[in-house]
């Protein structure tokens, strides 16, 4: 499934990142970091995006993102008490949508571990459903300065 | 992202199923389940049926599944404290990896929530690397009687 | 640590059940779940009644339960995939706070494997202060049908 | 529940310290770090300390430390995105367990947010006893460095 483009990708593909910790329940009866907590990861580097550089607010923001598809590929393990880098940018930008591409890289490692993508479609806080007008200036630019500079996959 | 084949999706397609309580930790701040925490959910009720029907030991079996690819369309959301119903089959049975597919319903709904597929390869547990035979017959016996009798996407 | 009395704890001491599946990743390196899963559990099976009993609604309950202590005792392991007894009762039911009790048996054992408490404190959703008649009417009923007859430790 | 000594304690007080940043899933539906986290941090900064200066090797060593007992007190709420510091010391030393203690302070805030400790007893890896001279030397020798100069409470 993990295409030689996905294989090579490596920190300087991407526009921003954050050092994260494994932690010791990251680990499965494998003995290496679950394929679930890498969707934890993901939640986590955008969402610190958001809230940092485009004024999210999960309490109060009018407008909130939802997930709606995610996807990741499984290079090679990584355990626990692993540091990783995770690295992120904007595969695609549209109106109310933002599709996100995320690698996982290993503190002291060059080879990316684990490479996936998730959708978010931004959403009015009550009705649930996408505005008129799309995303907020705020989203859009901000999301903006994360667009891949010439994507490849 | 998710066609009408998915959304179309009943519990009459699937061949294995395992109700599963939501967790209070489960709701994100959005009040609804995280979109990670499906993972966990496939996670669970393919090794459950690994466990109870193939002879998987993880602590001890000389072959174990490692996932190298999974995905998932969000159709609706799922809120705590839902009782879900996990539905299980087999999209593609190879020599050494397995297609899963997973849906989500919420016990007392029709409609399907999410689904999702994961492929494991089984592999040795201390070379992690494919056997030359493939997965051991109970793997690929257990793994036939899930097989979608018409798969469709 | 734990008392004579804490391993005589039964089901039947208790008065309000969950049956719950556990996770694949709920079991740690060691194969069997981790210590901090149970926390989530307890959550899990206090909020619920809440929800259910007490009118409590997350997103806008005018008071919400805070935890300010929580502990536990392991007296034996569970395993992934047991099916586990959640059993909830109140030991203390304060103006604004209360202190319950959680046990968790395996299905179809006898024994208990693990007790713990945990105390909440319900505040204004705003001020995230009790409120200067403590907590609701509907909090209060539904918390007094838990209480314990006979406190023992 | 929590006394003045608990809420006096400062990072000073610990000899281990760990950087670790929380993740969006950490905070529940009160947009606060749940309070089921925090063990699972505990657990982190334990066994990273374990494993980098106990030389402990979680899926071969002869020993391993099974929690029989865990409590927390928490004194204010943490926030995703922030940036938690971890602190450890050994408040007991027996001769198969030991009893930690971790506080849990915010990246550029004196206060300490939560407190906890649990108790580990080190077991043979097979028969999950503890051995007749209790735990290894270097156990005995790692853990000693971090016992508390002054124990308080």
């Amino acid at each position: 499934m993990a295409t030689p483009a996905l294989k090579a990708r490596r920190r300087s593909d991407y526009k921003f990142q954050l050092e994260y910790r494994t932690r010791w329940s990251d680990n499965d009866m494998y003995h290496h970091v679950n394929n679930s907590v890498y969707y934890y990861l993901f939640d986590s580097v955008v969402n610190t995006y958001l809230i940092q550089h485009c004024s999210l607010h999960p309490p109060t923001s009018p407008q909130i993102g939802l997930v709606v598809h995610s996807h990741c590929d499984y290079l090679a393990p990584i355990e626990f008490p692993a540091v990783v880098d995770l690295a992120l940018r904007v595969r695609k930008l549209g109106n109310s949508s933002v599709t996100y591409e995320i690698a996982v890289f290993e503190r002291g490692h060059e080879e990316v571990k684990a490479v996936g993508e998730f959708i978010h479609v931004f959403v009015d806080r009550r009705s649930r459903r996408p505005a008129k007008n799309g995303m907020s200036e705020e989203l859009q630019k901000g999301l903006e300065r994360l667009l891949a500079d010439r994507p490849r996959l």
